[in-house]
């Protein structure tokens, strides 16, 4: 590619290098708060391991940002890979506590349970988590937190990282959905209030689990996992043995947490009639009550009543289409049927604009509609129909887009089965091992399931769970022009 | 839909009505030929029963044909029912001599049977092949041949079945892949010189077949199967028990008939450099290469010997990638890497303009032309880049088109495994099961693998697999739109 046509300018390799210095500063702190926590439980040792790698952070956040780049110009290009490798950074070192303290003693392990946190996926490559000392397992259930919401939406709402309206190309790699939008006109406000939104949640969803009978631990790590839709828990069972309440409140604010998130800011701004009209929550909760009452009546001959029944039901499809992949009950026991809707929610996973993974409602509906309309091209061919989303005629360039990313989507999937194959494992292994962790859900059917984990795969199978989870977690393309040779090109 | 803005004219339901009188018609013409090889085996009753049902074709053609439509004019959506409608009546009487004979007691089973064969599936409900008369094997044979370069396609090459340009709309529902390039510009000599090459490719390949020591039967039978891409057998082992030289020479002619009729016509035409210059089958011939070489890697343990190694490993390859479905060993035996290789074969299909079924290696290529633009704009923002294809820019139309179809067959894939998964049978089997039904392969792995069969069923999933069998022959639309309301309306 020749300099002229790209605007004179190459790839801006030194604002890359500065703003992971940046992000590994961030995770510095981050890691202090594990620390205080290993204190509080009388784990020394373990918590200087996390002041150790936090020390590290700090160190090369320090040299990487030592010199200032001379220009700070941040197209999608730069925006892409700053987060793509921010991401593998905040992972490869999110994982050296795991590492040096001996709790996981393979270092990929250890790395795919970072990824899997900080992608709040909720993949686990552990037989035992209760083994865990409480600060990893309040890292495990933090890193989903950190990720939920963002690291790069974080760092903007609390400081003016560079100059100029660049930024919103990391937001842009960063958050979920067919089209960002801007909340506000200005990143930084925007940042902020999706951060105060996430918090606010995050509080009352704590709140509420410590008043149904949990622990201030298990409250809060709970909730880390729920409002990030990650998933780790601190039991071995996953979350089947907290109380039906419990479980009915871990339910509720899962499925708060898939919804847009600009819902709540129209509700917040008074804008009731807006916030219960966007097209996507309405078909996002529309499909999670189908789903739930199919399931219901398919499984209802599994438990002894109605409540335990629909209970499950709710929990199941609520965990799944957020990607959260809590487990109340273990679902590969259920009828193919359950599981087969259990898969597709997989694919279809949260709202645009949440914290949760998949494809997403608002692609699925776009996707649906351009079926239609040509559907009825076909028999109308002088008809002139437009796709229509929330009222508004939708861009053309948005269907292209949604048309991309699926297509990405499926060679990737098909791709990533045809890698862990090597493994031998079942095909219903294979294909729900990577559905499960390039949507960011966690368990997957079979070997996988909610009493299996991945520890099973080899280490070049985890490697390609790990680019999967990066990957559904960043939506495609930042992970992918990390494959591109022209990426790497100065000129 | 106002009449106004479709031209002042709904849906032209007597040229649809009289057109599917005269595909009655000829095939009240078809079950002569079984009636006949009945006859030469001494199985008189059950060629009596092919010309009772012979006999109902051509009332029933006549009946429809009774009327002359006022208007002859045949637009996409016309074309597009007229085939659906055309392909559900010839199963439909298709099954009737396995019905009305008592070889397949079961109606749906026979249609099962019917509409596999015609569509070129060869996937079968039968557990004992090998107990049908020879009248009905060569006719289950023959429907693959009669499906597999189209019904329309025949009729077109040989009578002037409606006047004007119109015609062009049956070949186009018919015919498979992303755009119908006519050879020449008549439709009627096009539709010739693609049965001229289909015939040249039989009869060849059924003096092949006996030279190499099958008898008129085997041969004939067999390679209606082969250049159809069916895969109906006449043994319970398919074609595993036929001699390595046989099973070598199969395996070719698959290829061959998975290849762009295109690249004959050019052949034929002695454009020798254009033959081989077709980007399509160039990917179609690496992938086979490519493919069938990791199995043999992944597979030789299993055999004794390099050569069977390879000739399985090349056999199975052909056998799915062109959607045959034959099998010379029983591949849900050979590793998950090998068994993933085939399932992704399955996918991809053959060539467009070929016989075979698959999303076509032609809108393969395609859309990864696409991925591979979208990410290079994504780092060279504003390079201008287009996509080509034998060395012509594609057109936006033809892409759209590509995008469309790949989100439609998912969409349909994934309704269609939540359908079949009310039998409660495992993912594998659902899974593979609407695979090789949509895509026309035949066997899928698990249950439904080589050894399998399909009458492990409900009526109902048969339902849904005959409707899939249909809908992967016809590329889709044409069934879809039957299921649209607004298709109904006569204004």
């Amino acid at each position: 590619m020749c300099a002229g046509r790209t605007g004179g300018i190459g790839m801006n390799f030194a604002i890359v290098r500065f703003i992971i210095g940046w992000v590994l500063e961030f995770e510095a702190g981050f890691l202090l708060l594990p620390a205080l926590v290993g204190f509080l439980y009388r784990e020394v040792r373990i918590s200087i391991g996390f002041i150790a790698v936090a020390a590290v952070c700090l160190l090369f956040g320090f040299l990487l940002k030592r010199k200032k780049p001379e220009r700070m110009d941040l197209y999608t290009r730069e925006g892409f890979a700053t987060v793509a490798l921010s991401w593998l950074a905040i992972s490869a070192f999110g994982a050296l506590p795991f590492f040096i303290t001996g709790e996981i003693p393979d270092y990929v392990d250890a790395l795919f349970e970072a990824a899997s946190g900080f992608t709040t996926t909720g993949a686990s490559i552990l037989n035992d988590v209760e083994a865990l000392s409480h600060a990893s397992l309040f890292w495990r259930s933090f890193t989903h937190w950190i990720g939920g919401m963002g690291v790069f939406v974080f760092i903007m709402a609390i400081l003016p990282l560079i100059g100029g309206g660049t930024t919103i190309n990391l937001m842009r790699a960063e958050s979920t959905g067919p089209a960002v939008g801007k909340l506000v006109p200005r990143v930084k406000d925007t940042a902020k209030i999706l951060y105060e939104i996430y918090i606010g949640l995050t509080v009352v969803g704590t709140i509420v689990l410590c008043a149904c009978g949990l622990n201030l631990f298990e409250a809060l790590t709970t909730i880390f996992g729920t409002v990030g839709t990650g998933g780790f828990g601190i039991y071995n069972d996953s979350v089947m043995s907290f109380s039906p309440l419990v479980q009915n409140m871990i339910t509720l604010f899962m499925i708060l947490s898939g919804v847009n998130y600009t819902a709540y800011f129209c509700l917040l701004s008074r804008r009731l009639k807006d916030a219960f009209s966007i097209e996507e929550v309405r078909w996002y909760l529309g499909i999670i009550l189908a789903a739930a009452a199919v399931i219901s009546w398919n499984i209802h001959k599994l438990y002894p009543t109605v409540e335990e029944t629909v209970r499950h039901a709710f929990f199941q499809v609520g965990s799944i289409m957020t990607s959260t992949g809590f487990s109340s009950t273990d679902f590969d026991k259920w009828p193919e049927l359950s599981k087969v809707i259990l898969l597709l929610l997989m694919l279809i996973g949260a709202c645009a604009g949440s914290t949760g993974g998949g494809i997403k409602v608002a692609r699925v509906v776009i996707l649906m509609k351009a079926i239609r309309k040509e559907l009825a091209m076909m028999i109308h061919p002088r008809m002139v129909k437009k796709i229509k989303m929330d009222g508004r005629t939708l861009a053309h360039e948005t269907l292209r887009a949604v048309n991309v990313f699926v297509a990405v989507y499926f060679v990737l999937f098909f791709i990533s089965v045809l890698a862990v194959s090597l493994d031998n494992f079942g095909f219903t292994t294979n294909f729900t091992a990577v559905l499960a962790t390039l949507n960011n859900i966690g368990p997957g059917l079979d070997l996988v399931g909610p009493t299996g984990n991945f520890s099973i795969f080899s280490h070049f199978s985890k490697c390609v769970l790990i680019f999967d989870m990066l990957a559904g977690r960043l939506e495609l393309f930042p992970m992918l022009i990390l494959l591109m040779p022209s990426c790497w090109k100065k000129y």
